[in-house]
């Protein structure tokens, strides 16, 4: 168990503290609650260990899936070379609670985020970040008390983080090469778009398209005398098109731990697929008086509302429809000739991981039906 | 300041913490940020005020939409009775920041949560809440260890909770009846549905309605023998045709504190709608890359998605269209003729106030261009 802190003093956390252990605990937690079935997550780890270790790429899992360190520790356990963060905040929240290891993936402005780019550096083992601006690299150079290892960004044709061409590439690994406290390992390209791609020709089209422009930054750089040796990026969507191609080193993929509905409805049955839902959000029947529907206790606050609805598991309503109905509930369909009570339990697939799994302060570990664990989630909110 | 516990030794807090009262420290608060103008939101507060105590109106605000007992005190400083809150979760939240006066405007379900109101009840010096099924107050009754407030929740014609007719009207208020340590204060109608329809005359149409349905049930209740002296409901929308119905007794606004886009858009330059954009949303642009937009530090872990799109409020790129662009970033088009530089600082209304600052565990208050505080929100994810 993690270090719960005040929470332990909330009711409903001193309530399911209680259960740890029970059989039939799984649905006693209150509710709403973000629960994991542990052993499907595990299996889920080792499989995707087992592919990055056939592929010959290094596993840097993202944390932005889960914002929990007792998973990123579990998951270097299983093989992963570290985790990414996406912003300094989580990367310091994983820091605090024992994660030696962590590449930050989104690039930082100003010299107060500098300034904390280079604590985590200096407090760290392995701490790596990208730049994708000259300014970057002198702000970080000024910065730092330490050498700090970065990585240039590279866009893949997004548009998002990263040089836009070669030229910015060039201007990049200048301004690092004029800091004498940088050391520059490599570059990031990572292909947010390709993830969610209907059908895994398309991905792998796409993905090679991104490859042909990368491997043109990298034939530059590599020209002008950069030494390139970690070429990190890719995600769940894009693991198989990301091996065939050959081009990255390591590979950062975040939600196929837990897998939502976005992704399962992308991916369908491809290997990319193939992981277990292992992560649920528990609701509760609040009211059940209206004939067609009834309220469950999630809402706009417990569920992301960007990727597709939340999916009923629980089976007598798997094929009900669910709309959100407010900030704190949501409306579910009665099943035909079923009833469906007031009080009655509902578990729900998360439309999209990410952005749900950061409205919670707390995970459930479950095995079979017992709870077992309750453990933080260290950086939930650390967007900053 | 409240007490903000462990995060104070998060570096990005304590970077705000010593920025607290220097001039133009406004612009330099860590991103993303909640950021509440304080004396805009006291204008708020005291004009809404004024039109409840001018319409003979109670006024509970509702605390799903700022979650801060900070504010919650200032509101009740300020001539509120008491809050609303959606949860009992929240409820416990606000109760242990020293929030006296609570009423809850959800049902609960099980044993459990009945202890957990029971709880409350015998801590606070006016504790309230709703039920709408004959169940919940057998549960609310034998868990009582001494006298529970309770209000009939009605459904005024939305169907997410309350009674839906009459005869379940009459056989709760039989249920509390029976309970020896329930007494029925009164009534609960909620119309969610009509708070952002556009136009003052359709959501005075759609409350009349409403009143109608209310009305029958109030008469029912009475005739049957049940004292009814508190009937409470409504909204920032609604408040106009509230008042003018004559109908409710007490008032639960929440948004009109802050305000955002949704409201902005449906409520125009009605009485409703003139309130002050109080709340914003900081970002820092962390990319520029790209010859048409730049990046902005928050996406959809920074803001609801719910609603209408953030609103960009700094005034030269008042005009471009922001999108999400994943979990940690936004995408912003780049103003005509104007640059818009790698370090910037971009301020957003929010699309849904609720479901944003439900994202944020701390607010930052200022006043003119300097930070003055930041205090905690205390019920932050409390859905429980």
């Amino acid at each position: 168990m993690s270090d719960l802190g005040p929470l332990v003093d909330k009711p409903h956390v001193a309530a399911a503290l209680a259960l740890i252990g029970q059989p039939g605990s799984r649905d006693a937690i209150p509710t709403p609650a973000a629960v994991l079935d542990i052993d499907a997550f595990d299996r889920n780890v080792a499989r995707m260990a087992t592919r990055a270790t056939s592929a010959g790429l290094a596993l840097r899992p993202h944390s932005k899936s889960h914002k929990c360190a007792t998973l990123a520790l579990r998951q270097i356990a299983a093989g992963a070379v570290g985790i990414c963060c996406a912003k300094l905040a989580e990367a310091e929240a994983m820091a605090a609670a024992g994660v030696g290891a962590i590449l930050v993936t989104s690039p930082v402005a100003g010299p107060l985020q500098a300034a904390r780019a280079a604590a985590l550096s200096a407090a760290l083992p392995d701490f790596r970040i990208v730049v994708d601006h000259p300014d970057a690299a002198t702000e970080l150079g000024a910065a730092a008390t330490s050498p700090i290892q970065v990585l240039i960004d590279i866009d893949p044709g997004m548009g998002r983080t990263g040089v836009h061409d070669t030229a910015q590439a060039l201007a990049v690994a200048r301004a690092i090469a004029a800091q004498p406290m940088l050391k520059l390992l490599g570059v990031q390209c990572y292909g947010g778009h390709w993830q969610h791609m209907e059908g895994a020709n398309a991905r792998a089209a796409a993905v090679a398209d991104g490859m042909v422009r990368l491997n043109a930054t990298l034939a530059a750089l590599r020209e002008a005398g950069a030494m390139i040796s970690v070429v990190t990026g890719g995600g769940t969507g894009s693991f198989e098109a990301d091996a065939a191609q050959g081009v990255l080193t390591e590979v950062q993929p975040g939600s196929f731990a837990f897998m939502d509905r976005e992704y399962r409805d992308a991916l369908q049955a491809d290997p990319d697929g193939a992981f277990e839902q292992s992560l649920t959000i528990a609701t509760t029947v609040i009211s059940a008086n209206h004939p067609k529907w009834v309220t469950v206790d999630g809402g706009l606050k417990a569920f992301s509302t960007d990727g597709p609805t939340p999916q009923p598991l629980t089976p007598k309503v798997a094929n009900c429809a669910f709309r959100f109905f407010g900030d704190e509930h949501g409306m579910l369909a009665r099943p035909d000739g079923q009833p469906l009570l007031r009080g009655e339990r509902v578990v729900f697939a998360p439309g999209h991981i990410d952005p749900t799994l950061d409205r919670y302060d707390l995970l459930h570990l479950v095995q079979g039906d017992a709870l077992v664990d309750i453990v933080r989630i260290e950086a939930r909110g650390a967007s900053q």
